[in-house]
């Protein structure tokens, strides 16, 4: 029997590129581990990099830059096992967990299972690994992963389990949406139990451009139950003692329940015997566990850590929002204040001869009450100029959508405007239903450089903005309670030219996260009509969307990188003909 | 000693989404390849469907229906043996080719070699088929391939050879790019002479989005030589005889270059045997050989296929563009004419006081040599009234790119405006060396639906123009010659804030589609001034390319779903420091 095994789980926010930033943050971590007694120390999947670095793992001297940068970190790994993600660049290019020890990188262990489904592309990068690999450390062997590797069963988890790992890491990149942490934990119990090993799963935090991670980082022992949790949304380092001993003694005496041999490959790589120095006195076992978040809290977070990551790791002092008085509007605005606090954030009023005075009067009150700077600009004269420049040109036409989106796309250049002369960044506030339906003005409404909102369907808009009053909040109460309209002509309602939301966002979960099609659609019993029309209606926003600047993923489908249609897309679900545009 | 056989290579251009027009098209080639006497047609890469269908095909009622297309051709193959693309659904998806004959779907091929990188995403949607096919048409052993399967040496191709087949045909999609047409051709060749085996390969053609495919269907025997050639660019039923035999003989002589059964797996599936009404008399081996374009034509005919597909796939009926007299706009007014006609056209010039006189008179006079409608709408109204809105704000501020950038705003909303009054697409004119560099406005010259010229490198639009314009065309001389300048303040000159385009457009090409480094550019030669200053633009502008319009491929690496860069990225390849944007 080997003592228990005192971990450190460093859950980091890496910054994509900046491999001297993120090296000096993992060789932090790794000080802070070794003081507080770890043997073992895990870090994310691709700590070097930061997750998701894209094409930038097609640059031969990146990937020698980010080897340096490792190397420098594990020049620091003495008297500790240091677990780092990096890519590798060998006879191909890996997604790779290095070992480092003794001032040097030992061994290396390449991700076996590559994701190349919604956001993932890894098969893109990287070449797969032949299968899994063990380390002993102080007397326990350790199973190495990286992130997809573990949701799948089998192949590397069960041959690591056969070849003895009693506890097996998993260093990992998991993009959050609504609802994945527990899921994700749950699954994580279901490997520990089925491979009687204790597991443990060190997530990235942090947002990076349409992704949050949500950290979330769990040791599990190998009957499925917490042993320590580490904060969703924040960084942390995790120090908690396991004892994988408890799952070699659970194998002998339960032989019925240990994984079964015939259904693995024999291949499974020793990496090397690791001691570090004994631990003082007699640890206990176990560690923190955080409460976990309900889902429109993690939600919550999710925008206020992606915005403030966006923001930040682009180098913006200060952002800019048109706020109407809407709940969406309102909505961003309470996460910029969240994430940067009312001092860098301006909202700007744009009214024109259709806005309510209480819209107008709600966008003051709201401002008033988060402390935030209210611009108003009135749109009445840049209007008049382009009605009569367009004078000629729409002679004997009635005004229609047109003059609705020049309103749209005026309050766009101010914005802009705005940007350019102070350097803001532009937050735009449309909400995922308005995204799918093509219900927001191209270089109007949605004229920005982040989209905080765009993944969030409406009628989680009003959860969210009832979340965020909770107890007594800043937003105006009629701003929840007054039906929703985009004020572009007399006594507009969304609901005139849309179903109501709760059908709208219903149908709109099915189609685009679901891939339903109009059959499986009526049968759930929505009304043919609203289907065809709402379908078309997403079909033909292709465009827009394409255009639209980038936001926070919180479903299980996003528009951008996870839902790749083609614009130019005959297919009409609606039938089996072909129907011209 | 089988008799030659007659093939026809329906060179279509599939409309993505559009079952059932698609699969009236291969109905109609199958009828005249039948008329003709052609024993085997072959139809392009997923002809039913179009290429790429991207995340269509995650959806179960999508491939249903195209499953249903397919049978609707089989119906329809009768003395005839068909070849036709289309994805499979069965226990898993696959890229596959379905042998129709007898009036209905007799065996299908499983693509084996799944692109996944580039413009490809082929490992998100498929499982990959597990090696060759082979059937036997008239006598004859026919291996079948799919675009990738030939790209690659050895399997599936090899071991098709090596089961006897004589004759390989290629079903293929393959995204045209500068140069790409002779690369491709002279590949099969080598592929040909490898194996001992003619290949005919059948290419689809069209553009779709930011993809044009070229065509460019070649016959090409045992020996490398080209039998028959499709035009590019253009739709074609190309028949051809080809005598498979000879490929046989040359193997049962020439031992010493035959393919070598070492190297191959024995995985080939018989998926049997085939017979068609015979040929009358003695035909001739042979067929039409179409005259290849040089490279800048190809380029020319690209952009106008490109445009000429999106416009009426989209099922647009007329275009606007701004056209300022500069290089860019003159070139893409030029395409988008050659594209539609010039009464599908409409040309506006927006001047400001930076307007010289000299490109006022110039784009008028373009416009009349190309008999296109220019309209007139001059922007100092609208931006009086901005700047007089925005008078407070700005107060204390000099006028900077705040101003240059709002006159650009002005000309995209005044574009916009004519698109939602009238239904017009509006093209962008910026080049991909303004697209590299950042030298664009967002939501200014680069609002609107496709950007034409946008993967055209600054100096390969001056080609472009002095082609076009060969044997006395359109364009006014000074439109070539004349320094260009953006015109947004007195006396710009883009040489002004950028170096010469010799110098620009040799860095883009060599950071951005060769991937080479700051120390790679340095030591071939250019300035270190100047690469970290470009390199520093490029990385900068990644936010405003996302949210520009698709525009046509015709680099070896376009922006786009070609090129996949993160917007938040610390990486700067000029030193290895962190540094803040």
């Amino acid at each position: 029997m080997a003592a228990p095994l005192r971990l450190a789980l460093h859950q980091m926010d890496a910054r994509v590129g900046d491999l001297a930033g993120n090296a000096a943050k993992i060789r932090d971590g790794l000080r802070r581990a070794r003081d507080a007694g770890a043997q073992l120390a895990l870090f994310p999947e691709l700590a070097i990099t930061g997750y998701p670095p894209e094409d930038l793992l097609l640059k031969e001297h990146f990937l020698r830059d980010a080897r340096a940068a490792l190397d420098e970190v594990a020049a620091e790994a003495h008297d500790i096992v240091a677990l780092v993600g990096f890519p590798e660049r060998a006879e191909d290019v890996y997604n790779a967990l290095a070992v480092c020890s003794n001032g040097r990188v030992q061994a290396i262990y390449r991700k076996c299972r590559l994701p190349n489904y919604g956001v993932f592309d890894e098969v893109r990068y990287f070449q797969a690994g032949r299968g899994g690999a063990i380390i002993e450390v102080d007397g326990h062997k350790v199973g190495l992963t990286v992130c997809e590797d573990i949701w799948v069963p089998g192949s590397p988890l069960l041959e690591e389990a056969l070849a003895g790992a009693t506890l097996v890491v998993n260093a990992s990149a998991s993009p959050y949406n609504h609802g994945k942490g527990v899921r994700r934990e749950r699954m994580i119990q279901q490997r520990a139990r089925d491979n009687l090993c204790a597991v443990a799963f060190c997530g990235l935090v942090g947002g990076q451009d349409e992704l949050v991670f949500d950290g979330h980082s769990v040791v599990i022992d190998h009957e499925g139950c917490v042993v320590a949790r580490a904060a969703q949304f924040a960084e942390e380092l995790l120090i908690t003692t396991v004892d994988p001993d408890a799952a070699r003694a659970a194998r002998l005496r339960d032989t019925r329940q240990r994984p079964a041999a015939r259904d693995a490959e024999p291949r499974v790589d020793h990496l090397g015997v690791f001691d570090t120095p004994a631990l003082d006195g007699e640890p206990k076992v176990g560690g923190p566990v955080a409460e976990l978040l309900d889902p429109d809290e993690e939600v919550y977070a999710a925008l206020v850590l992606g915005t403030r990551d966006y923001v930040e790791k682009n180098g913006f002092r200060h952002v800019v929002l048109g706020l109407s008085g809407g709940i969406d509007s309102t909505l961003v605005l309470c996460v910029a204040v969240d994430a940067l606090g009312a001092d860098r954030v301006t909202a700007v009023t744009m009214p024109s001869r259709y806005s309510s005075a209480g819209t107008r009067n709600d966008a003051k009150t709201l401002a008033a009450n988060l402390g935030v700077e209210l611009l108003e600009l009135p749109i009445a004269g840049p209007m008049s100029a382009y009605d009569e420049l367009l004078a000629g040109p729409f002679e004997g036409r009635e005004p229609d959508i047109t003059e609705e989106n020049l309103q749209a796309r005026i309050r766009g250049n101010l914005l802009m405007a705005l940007s350019n002369k102070f350097g803001w960044l532009v937050l735009t506030t449309g909400n995922k239903s308005e995204m799918s339906v093509g219900y927001s003005t191209l270089y109007g409404d949605s004229a920005g450089g982040f989209a905080v909102i765009k993944d969030v369907p409406k009628l989680m808009v009003y959860r969210l903005a009832e979340l965020r009053n909770r107890g007594g909040g800043p937003i105006p109460p009629d701003i929840i309670t007054r039906p929703p309209s985009a004020e572009l002509r007399p006594d507009q309602k969304d609901e005139d030219s849309l179903p109501p939301y709760s059908v709208l966002d219903a149908i709109i979960e099915a189609y685009v996260e679901e891939d339903q099609g109009r059959e499986q659609l009526v049968a759930r019993g929505f009304a043919p009509e609203d289907v065809d029309r709402i379908i078309r209606l997403i079909d033909l926003a292709e465009y827009k969307r394409r255009q639209n600047p980038p936001g926070i993923k919180v479903t299980s489908k996003a528009f951008g990188r996870d839902r790749r249609m083609p614009i130019t897309n005959a297919y009409r679900a609606i039938t089996r003909e072909s129907s011209p545009v």
